[in-house]
C-alpha cells in the first residue's frame, strides 16, 4: 500500500508530499451524480456495494494517496433515535430535534451497531482499491453532532444551540456524553473493518468563541479523540472557523491538526508546534481558479510547509459541486511536480 | 457631549469603558418593529426623519454611549446604477448583479451625492440626540460591497466572487478602484453632516485567505480607510471571519480594529499592539443567554482588555432579531458595574 499518507500522519517524511481531498467523493463527479440519479444520499451511505464504487472512483480518477469512505456525518443521528433525511437542494432535515432535556434523556446510545454497514462499505473499499492506497474512515465532532440535533438543520447563528449550552450546562454534558457515546463504538468498527485513520470534523466549530470551546466543547472532543486512539490508528482532527484559538482546539489532541484556508499554514503550523502533522490548507474555491492561478495556490500551501514532515496537502474545507474535475487532477499534478523539483534541487 | 467613546478611539483612558453596539437600532426592538409595520427599510434609510428616530431609539432604551446611523451597507449600489431590493425573510437582492468587465466598467462613481439623505439623517439624529452621544457613520468595505454586487445577495461559496478576482485581476481593480471613488465620498459626506466616527463593515472578509486578502482586497481598503481619515474622525475598522490573519487586516490603517467574538480579546490586541484600540467582543448570541451567564461573559471581556485605554465594548457582530431588548440593557449596566467595581478597587 502506498504509505504516503502514513508516514505524514506519523510525522515521518516520505518520497512526496501526501495529497487527498475532503468531499473528494461527490457532486463535482459526473460518476457521482450518474449514480445520484437513482439513488439517494442515505441509500449509497447504506448500500455497500454502491458506498464503496463512490469511495474508490476519486482515487482511479485523481491518483490521490488516500481514500476517504463515502457517508455522512450525521448516519449516527439515526440509531440514536432522531429521524434523518436529506431535501434536495436543501441539505439535512432532522425530523425530531433535541429541544429539551427529556429529549437529551431519550437519545438512545446503546445502537451504534446499526452502523456496522459502514464498516461493511469501508471492508469493500479496501478490497476494491487492491491496497493501493488507505482507506480513511471519519465521523462529526460531538459540537457538531450536537448542533445539528438541536438545530434540525444548518444554521446561520446556532441560537438553539448556545442557548441550550448556556441555560442547562448539565443537560449539555450529557447530551456531549451519549454523542461521544456513540461516536467511539463507531469509529472503533470502522477500524476493525479496515480504515487506516480517523479523521473527526468540526465543521461547526467556528461559531464559537474561544472560552465557550473550552468549557464547553474540548473536554468532550477530547474524550472523543482518546478513546478513538485506543484503536491504534491515526486521528485527523479538523476544524473550521477557529483560527483564533487553534492552540486550545489542539489540546484535544489527535495526531494531525487539520486546518481551514483562512490562517497561513506556516503561521499555523508555528502557533502548534512542528511536531504536530498538519493537514491543509487549499481554498477549496482555488480549484474553480484558472489553472496558472491555482498552481501559484497550490505551491505557496507547499511553499509554506516548507518540506517539513508531517505535511497532508488537502483543501481548506470540502470540494464544492461546481467544480471541474480537470482541476482537481492538475492540482494533483502540481504537487507532485512541486515534490519533483525539491527532489531534484533541494533546500 | 459625552466623551468616552470618542477618548477610547484615540486610545486615551476615560471614566468607563465606553459601550455601544452593532445593530442597536433593529428589529429586536418593539419601536423598530412598529415602524417596520408601514415602511420598509429602504423607505427608513431614505426619509431622514424616520432614519433618525431610529438612530436614537436604542440611546434612549439603552443608555449607550454613541448612536450608529440607521443605513444599510449597500445603499451605495444604487447610485453606482446597480438595482437594490430588499426581500422579507431572505435579504437584500440585486437587480442586476456584476458579472463581466463590461459590467463593471458601466458602473457610475460620479452619483455620491445621492447618498445625501444619510448625511441628512446623521445631522437630524445629532439634533435629537441633542449632544448627548456622538453619531458614527459607516460604509460597507470594497471586498464586502464587491462581493454583494458580483453574487447578487448573500453567498456561502463566494464562487462568482472569487471566480472574477482570480480570472480577471484588472477588472477586479477596477471594480474596487470604482467602490472606493463612491464610498470615500459618501463617508466624507456623513463626516461632513456631523459624524464622529466612521465605521468600515469588511462584513464578508472572512471568506478569504490570508494571502488573497493581502493581494486583492488590502490595497483598497488601505486607500479608502486613509481617505476617510483625512475627514479628521477616528475610523473604526471592522471584520469578521479574520481572526487567522488580523496582522494583515490591521495594516489596512484605521483608528480602532474592531473584533468578532471567534477570538481572545486579549490575545488579540497583543497580536496587534496595545497602542492600536480595539473594539469588541461579545459573542452577539450571549445576549441570549441567562443573566448570571450573560454577566460573566461581559466581565470576561472587560477582564480581557485589562482596563487599557483604548477598549469600547461592543459585540462581535450584530445584534440578532431575537434577542431580548431587556439583556441589551442588562449588558450596559454590568459593563458600568464592572467599571464602578474597578474605580472603587483599582488594581
Amino acid at each position: 500500500m502506498r504509505q504516503r499518507f502514513l508516514r505524514a500522519c506519523a510525522g515521518e517524511s516520505g518520497d512526496c508530499t501526501p495529497v487527498w481531498f475532503m468531499r473528494q467523493a461527490g457532486r463535482y463527479m459526473a460518476e457521482y451524480r450518474a449514480l445520484r440519479r437513482d439513488h439517494t444520499i442515505l441509500e449509497i451511505c447504506k448500500t455497500p456495494r454502491l458506498a464503496a464504487e463512490v469511495t474508490r472512483q476519486p482515487v482511479d480518477a485523481l491518483d490521490v494517496d488516500a481514500a476517504i469512505i463515502f457517508a455522512d456525518l450525521l448516519l449516527p443521528l439515526e440509531p440514536m433515535g432522531l429521524g434523518l433525511e436529506f431535501v434536495a437542494g436543501d441539505g439535512p432535515r432532522i425530523e425530531r430535534p433535541v429541544r429539551s432535556r427529556a429529549d437529551i434523556d431519550r437519545l438512545e446510545t446503546g445502537r451504534a451497531a446499526d452502523l456496522d454497514y459502514v464498516g461493511e462499505s469501508i471492508a469493500l473499499a479496501r478490497r476494491h482499491l487492491d491496497g493501493r492506497v488507505p482507506v480513511i474512515g471519519f465521523v462529526g465532532a460531538p459540537f457538531t453532532l450536537a448542533s445539528y440535533m438541536i438545530e434540525g438543520r444548518g444554521s446561520r447563528h446556532y441560537a438553539a444551540t448556545k442557548s441550550l449550552m448556556w441555560s442547562d450546562p448539565s443537560g449539555w454534558r450529557e447530551l456531549m456524553e451519549r454523542i461521544v457515546a456513540v461516536l467511539a463504538p463507531y469509529a472503533a468498527s470502522q477500524v476493525a473493518a479496515g480504515a487506516s485513520a480517523i479523521q473527526v470534523f468540526d465543521s461547526w466549530v467556528g461559531a464559537l468563541s474561544p472560552s465557550d470551546y473550552e468549557r464547553f466543547v474540548l473536554p468532550h472532543s477530547r474524550e472523543l479523540v482518546r478513546r478513538i486512539q485506543t484503536g491504534g490508528v491515526p486521528v485527523i482532527h479538523f476544524g473550521t472557523g477557529n483560527a483564533g484559538f487553534l492552540e486550545v482546539f489542539c489540546r484535544a489532541g489527535g495526531d494531525v491538526l487539520g486546518l481551514d484556508w483562512r490562517v497561513d499554514l506556516a503561521a499555523a503550523w508555528e502557533r502548534v508546534g512542528h511536531d504536530t502533522p498538519v493537514q491543509g490548507n487549499l481554498d477549496p474555491l482555488a480549484l474553480l481558479a484558472p489553472l496558472p492561478e491555482l498552481r501559484r495556490k497550490v505551491r505557496a500551501v507547499l511553499a509554506a510547509a516548507d518540506g517539513r514532515p508531517g505535511h497532508i496537502f488537502n483543501l481548506g474545507h470540502g470540494i464544492i459541486p461546481e467544480t471541474p474535475v480537470e482541476h482537481v487532477r492538475a492540482a494533483v499534478s502540481m504537487v507532485r511536480e512541486y515534490c519533483a523539483e525539491r527532489e531534484a534541487c533541494p533546500g
